[in-house]
């Protein structure tokens, strides 16, 4: 499968969630190719991926972008990373994923997903020894940037 | 599935992977099932599953346990979480998870597994949304401390 086709359905998925689920408008930045460089974040989550591919997707925020998406989705003000932040990232990343695979579906490539992993700590970096395709697309909205990173095994 | 029957394999998986792969000798203290509290380490890694549940397995490690882990691994002296300290983790996540699986197949549980996605930043917290079991059994090596972490989904 192409890069693209494997990238833009994640892409897609997470404009349509958080516009949606959020209304927040998050603008995509041009999706690269990862080498060794890891994404570096203050809250993430995580979900694994197996089916036509294994792999993993992972959601990557900063505290001022995530506090922003939080306070829209749940309409309440939050302003640092408590358990409520922690989940609703964790909720964002089943919506992301589940909107992804659908569209993927779509295209005969069906992936099952695991269930979120919440990760959190200032300036913490994700990264994969995928040795398959390792594709990372960052967001800007008015509070601040996302990351949306996927990964997978390029064995299988 | 009863919570025993989950962890039991995962505990086991661990305890053989880091003597055969790294002499280490990982004593197991007592599983417990999460609640809210939240594991915290220096470096983990995380690994989805799916199949005949869904869920995800993390290992989090002290810093001081996974130098002395990957310095035993790799036959050279590691004192600082760098990219072969890093895929280290990522490696030892695959080979517990596969020998859990394995073990958890002979019971007829069979699951299949994404890729793992690493995290490193000192002091970190990792935790779950999953609405079924959430264990944990903590280790102590000769060297410090590490977590292993299983959760499903109580839906699937």
């Amino acid at each position: 499968m192409m890069d693209a086709r494997i990238i833009n359905p994640f892409l897609a998925a997470a404009i349509h969630v958080l516009k949606t689920m959020a209304q927040v408008d998050a603008k995509p930045g041009k999706p690269f190719l990862k080498t060794d460089d890891l994404a570096i974040g203050d809250v993430s989550a995580i979900i694994g991926v197996t089916g036509a591919a294994q792999g993993s997707m992972a959601l990557i925020f900063t505290e001022q972008c995530i506090n922003h998406v939080a306070s829209n989705l749940l309409g309440a003000p939050f302003t640092q990373v408590n358990h409520e932040v922690r989940d609703a990232v964790g909720e964002l990343t089943n919506m992301i994923c589940g909107d992804a695979r659908r569209r993927l579906a779509e295209d005969g490539f069906v992936l099952q997903a695991g269930i979120p992993t919440i990760v959190s700590g200032k300036g913490h970096s994700v990264g994969h020894i995928a040795n398959g395709p390792r594709l990372a697309v960052p967001f800007e909205t008015s509070q601040g940037s996302f990351m949306v990173e996927v990964a997978f095994s390029g064995s299988k």
